[in-house]
């Protein structure tokens, strides 16, 4: 932070996109911004949907919507009108393009610098789908818009030590994974990690420990040889160019404390290599970052969760974590 | 239990195979048995090893060895010779063929039913190959010396809700596993599972929990078809068969405590989809187990720990635990 920088001072901007909105990202929302003065003095939230549903959402769950939006500029709502109206737990494909014009309001606004970050809350893939527009996800879809040809899904507990597992291999079958895993792609995917955690996260100096692909990372090539041929080459140019990381280690036996206190990041070759036992440990408060945007952008681990939508019983846990993480992530990338 | 049985009163007979004899297996056995009287009050054990190697071993690490088996017949070397002597942390594959007769004498020792059960401390694959036996390992050599056609791989955690976690697929390359994976495979693998819970974990109606192979259990076929091909057909054959098996389910929202609580067993698809997340919640507890086998037979989850050997800072959690386990399994099966 210079003092010369005019925006140095002003609150952070966060975005919140509510997502699928027969889902529980509406109420969440409400939720998690019930108590925002209190979490995130320093941030100023603007809230994409449906101001309607929104205020209909809040009421349902308990919060007092109207008082908190009439507090002034701490929370407000950019409406998005509806496609249809929605009901909790109801998908209906007429709102399909309602999720997307909530995305691409939030993206406009962070590329354009009027947010800092973008908390994402779930959507429903089969809502878009169905309304005729082809879409695999929320980390694809940030990254064709913003044009960024290659992005890291890494997902994180949160706390002082807080385990984060990214991946270099994401939504494939597994059968393919083996021959998606390039030198030059891990290389760039410990590129945009080590970049982004000293960026974003405010670490000096990334630790990345890196799994192998087979059993055993491969027994020196009697299980499998990309240990060989492709993770160890990756290691030797990513170190070459002064990143810190190393492996490739048996997955199995890489999620001990001894190795992890060891480590700012895991990167796992492949979604269920990660992903158990980073849920597992993060119990309801792990958050999804997507690496390598031009902008900041975390999200909820979990899904839009139908049957508790309108119930209140969803946990705020995970949103929490994510706006918590945008918050200093976008802390970090002003210079705080 | 009947009355009628003569062997009913007698002490569980268990084994233990110590291993790799420059590892921490001789030092283990010789921690873990200092308690065996406190711990394992109806069980006996015969140590297979070296005797002087493993009285040796015993006082580096402070057990008074000698005490321990002038007591009387609850713990008794069964001595088998060294091909050289050993020393701590020094593989040499003049001793490779010590160590698989350490487990020839175990198992011919259960089959003809000398043995209640077999708890195997950790052996080094290369020092059994260097000295020109093919080896791939000790799940895999009790099945051959066994003449069983299919066993399964287990790994568990202890306590009152033990996590357990067993493997369809387990030393393949990632790139192999899909096509390893057919009906017959699962459903045999299902029904393994299911008998030996009932027979020798106590359990009446086993309840199992599988995954998917795919990231999210495939997402009905957009990210991958085995769960449809394989997985379903598999499961709809063996609940056919009586079997409460359930899934597949998506591994990375699976080891949740809502899911976990109602079951008594996961089956992972594969190595690095079910091991990392035991081992983290294991935390250096945990035990492997092999299922289908006509004898009992566990393990340590740990290796030889060469770094370790002679130090005394090896830890004998594991080990403790697979005999706890083997004799649990052992009056299980004897009808206790």
């Amino acid at each position: 932070m210079t003092s010369a920088d005019p925006s140095a001072n002003r609150p952070l901007q966060i975005a919140i996109t509510t997502g699928e909105p027969a889902g529980v990202g509406p109420e969440l929302t409400a939720q998690a911004l019930a108590g925002a003065a209190a979490h995130w003095p320093g941030a100023q939230f603007t809230v994409l949907g449906d101001a309607q549903l929104l205020a209909e959402r809040a009421r349902a769950v308990g919060v007092d919507w109207d008082a908190l939006l009439a507090q002034g500029p701490r929370v407000r709502v950019e409406h998005c009108a509806l496609g249809t109206a929605s009901q909790a737990g109801k998908l209906d494909a007429a709102n399909g393009r309602y999720v997307l014009d909530l995305l691409d309001a939030a993206i406009d606004g962070a590329v354009g610098g009027r947010f800092d970050a973008i908390v994402t809350a779930p959507l429903q893939k089969s809502t878009i789908n169905d309304a005729g527009v082809p879409f695999t996800g929320h980390t694809e879809y940030f990254a064709e818009r913003t044009h960024t040809p290659r992005v890291v899904m890494m997902l994180a507990g949160t706390g002082k030590r807080p385990l984060r597992v990214a991946l270099a291999t994401t939504h494939l079958p597994l059968k393919d994974v083996a021959t998606a895993l390039t030198i030059e792609s891990l290389v760039e995917t410990l590129r945009i990690i080590d970049r982004d955690l000293r960026q974003h996260f405010g670490l000096p100096a990334p630790r990345i420990l890196v799994t192998g692909l087979n059993p055993h990372a491969g027994e020196n090539g009697y299980l499998g040889r990309e240990e060989i041929d492709v993770i160890t080459p990756a290691l030797t140019q990513a170190n070459g160019e002064g990143i810190d990381a190393r492996g490739p280690y048996p997955a199995d036996t890489l999620f001990q404390p001894r190795h992890l206190d060891e480590a700012d990041c895991v990167l796992a070759m492949f979604h269920d290599q990660g992903l158990p036992v980073l849920k597992y440990a993060t119990f309801g408060e792990g958050i999804n970052v997507t690496l390598g945007l031009p902008i900041i952008r975390t999200s909820v681990d979990h899904g839009t969760a139908l049957d508790l939508a309108g119930t209140g019983r969803a946990d705020a846990g995970s949103l929490m974590a994510a706006i918590d993480t945008a918050v200093s992530m976008a802390g970090h990338r002003r210079g705080g």
